[in-house]
């Protein structure tokens, strides 16, 4: 799946609740799922069919703020992760992100 | 770009860092980015520019953990979002993600 396609999905989805909520709401369910994924690592033994349902939803709610913006996340990915690492222009990266 | 290609990139010039800082530690750099956008968006002016950046890391610290822990983004992003809210079956959701 394109990157573009899933922030298309997430726009026709879930646009017009995102709207309604507004920035700073959208931000606190983000901030959320960071704590889900938080206690689901936090415990002994990994669950990873949970993690992974965790990790999709931080990214959904991170292409909802895009929405809000405006921000095309597929762009937005481009440019700060071009095919190398932009700092040390490196690959693999030597300097850490 | 295709999901799993990024994916993939992140794996290619990351992986051998994310894999020496380990889970947890690189669960607190993918924190911190979140720390990063709530600095920008409790600011009066809305920097689109850098809230772009903040979003890309966000989605580049996503993928080093499920790096680390064997996860497909693209996969899990389907389970969670097929083409339509799995919670209520409309599209768009009616019930709120």
């Amino acid at each position: 799946m394109e990157i573009r396609d899933f922030q298309n999905l997430m726009k026709k989805l879930y646009f017009h609740q995102d709207n309604k909520r507004g920035l700073n709401k959208t931000f606190i369910w983000l901030v959320e799922e960071i704590g889900e994924l938080a206690q689901l690592l936090k415990t002994e033994s990994i669950d990873r069919e949970k993690i992974s349902e965790e990790l999709a939803d931080i990214i959904a709610w991170t292409n909802s703020i895009a929405n809000l913006l405006n921000i095309d996340i597929e762009k937005a990915l481009y440019t700060k992760y071009p095919n190398k690492c932009k700092k040390c222009n490196s690959i693999p990266c030597k300097c850490g992100k």
